[in-house]
């Protein structure tokens, strides 16, 4: 029974949300259910019967009663190890990314601050840079082939002087690697914080976690979702102690639940398994990408991550064939101009490359 | 090799991180290790052995490759059953309360908003706010009791028409339930929204989420942790569908992983065992109180909650014969002026109360 002098619900919405907020659309995942999955940029390697045996071992131990080590201490030590981080750097832990993400606007955010990115590029930067209230500019990439437009991104940082500038390296949903002296420039040109965002970095064997002691103004931010481990969400910044210092204060004291710190280190005892399932997935891309590439009216852009991008006449239409042929792709027309017509496919098995490649060979031949 | 021209990363941090931000003092968390833990609210009975080995067996069945469900549609439909949430109503999901609150006040941000809560109460409120970029006014309570100050808080709401109210019931850290027409009152005065955080709705037999249907302004917050499932951190909040979709826009598309989605649906099917705990913490408590408040030099506050906050002489020493002794409780002296040598014990098992009380009858008799 509603007191019938309160005020509308959409009244309040209207007075009290954020107008940006309000205008925005929510995020949306297409259901993929019994649909070959190669929309995410996930490793589609299961894990072997004997390590899961063991991990649940592990598991079994958990006493989820009590809070999460806030600190996470022992997985930081095995992320350290696994990926030769030096010792004079530390690390903040974040669910996925994302959270990483918003952490570094909201330290950066007020007093007029501007953030700024590539177009287009990983979208949760703009996404996050609006809801936290923090101004983005995306400098856009050189058509046609998705190249760092290097002179309007120097112009963008002496006119804006952004506090935060996110490179992702590679690029996503480009798939390209940029050059890394550009990156070299961006950095030293850039009067605030940069961040390489090297999500893809296992396959594409490239990285700035060395050049952090070069550059005061340097983080690296990374993901273990590329890497099989999407379902765990954990993501980590890396950066000398006085920024991750004031970073961490902006950290949720527990946000890295239990089972995650857990098994993401038995994860990282098993690295040798997850880099098999890598180096599967870098010589599937270059079939791929060779396969792709001899399909008429296709225009196939190079990739250094586990996914490729491609253009075709109307992208609909190969969504459509692909998800009668129960396939599911992204697609990335309507995301920003560039991208028109533009799809997105993960790299998978074998298997399930081979029920692609045979689509798209249906599509382009007799149907579009 | 730094470059010599580069500014200096204090230089840096002044310039680019919030001025707020560089001005806090990062969360502590004391180190627990070896000691009885008295200081966290949590549940201290583990799974029986039984309920362990089936949830190992699901836990077996996860493929940590793919995605969480970005819905957790099978969790909400746990939560709805257990909770008797009614289906006109939507439910949000945060990596604990406290991602949730950062949600909450991201939402409303922006606008010269004000968000408003009692003091003292959870400090996660005004430490988001604060690296929100939200002003946070909190009304104290009245002393010496802790009860609310009605008058006060109704004058606050005409005079600031704060965007959000927190307010916690039971509340932490003062353990007291606030009677529920000053509640109904503040929420029929609020301009804004109104979240009731019910963190301890466990122990209190009490809560407004059937009373959301009666106000256009009213959430409602809660959390497992405190029912035994801190480890997992899953926090949610109630609401009618316009708030939740207006809401939902800012939460990170896969923000709960695959592991706590799983373990809590699982463990909500076991909720008979966790209630059955939770009795037992409600009778602890009473006991607890009873003995406590026999001991000469305290003050014990009543509690709705499964802790008990209490004043001593000499809080730091009280802490310290502890630590001697091996238990760890919550020290709040410093936290905020009207907790000067105040402390909070969290109810253990029989065997760890009984530990605690023979230590402060120690304490309360000879030494201090």
């Amino acid at each position: 029974m509603p007191t019938p002098l309160q005020p509308a619900v959409s009244d309040l919405i209207a007075n009290w949300i954020n107008p940006d907020i309000q205008a925005m659309i929510a995020y949306h995942v297409p259901a993929a259910t019994g649909l070959i999955k190669l929309d995410a940029m996930e490793n589609p390697y299961i894990w072997p019967a004997s390590m899961r045996a063991e991990w649940v071992k592990i598991i079994s131990q958990i006493d989820v009663n009590r809070y999460p080590d806030p600190e996470a201490a022992a997985l930081k030590i095995k992320l350290r190890q696994e990926f030769a981080i030096p010792n004079n750097l530390e690390l903040l832990l974040g669910n996925g990314s994302d959270e990483l993400i918003q952490i570094l606007l909201l330290a950066v955010g007020g007093n007029d601050h501007i953030v700024l990115s590539i177009e287009p590029s990983f979208v949760m930067y703009r996404l996050i840079a609006n809801w936290t209230r923090i101004k983005y500019v995306g400098v856009p990439l050189k058509q046609p082939d998705f190249t760092l437009d290097i002179n309007a991104i120097l112009t963008a940082i002496k006119q804006l002087k952004p506090a935060l500038i996110f490179l992702a390296y590679p690029n996503n949903p480009t798939g390209n690697l940029f050059p890394s002296e550009l990156i070299h420039q961006i950095i030293r040109e850039a009067p605030g914080l940069v961040v390489i965002d090297e999500a893809y970095a296992a396959f594409a064997n490239a990285s700035f976690i060395d050049e952090i002691a070069t550059y005061n103004n340097l983080l690296v931010l990374r993901t273990l979702s590329k890497m099989g481990l999407a379902g765990l969400r954990l993501g980590y910044l890396i950066g000398t102690k006085d920024w991750i210092e004031q970073l961490a204060k902006i950290r949720m004291p527990y946000n890295i639940n239990i089972l995650t710190q857990v098994s993401a280190e038995f994860a990282l005892h098993c690295k040798d398994i997850l880099d098999a399932q890598t180096k599967l997935i870098v010589a599937e891309r270059g079939r791929l990408l060779q396969y792709l590439s001899r399909l008429p009216q296709l225009t196939v852009y190079t990739s250094a991550a586990n996914f490729i991008l491609f253009r075709v006449p109307r992208s609909e239409l190969v969504m459509e064939n692909l998800k009668a042929a129960g396939i599911l792709i992204k697609n990335l027309h309507g995301s920003h101009p560039v991208l028109d017509n533009c799809l997105r496919v993960t790299v998978g098995t074998p298997e399930e490359n081979y029920k692609f490649l045979t689509e798209m060979q249906k599509i382009c031949t007799n149907r579009s």
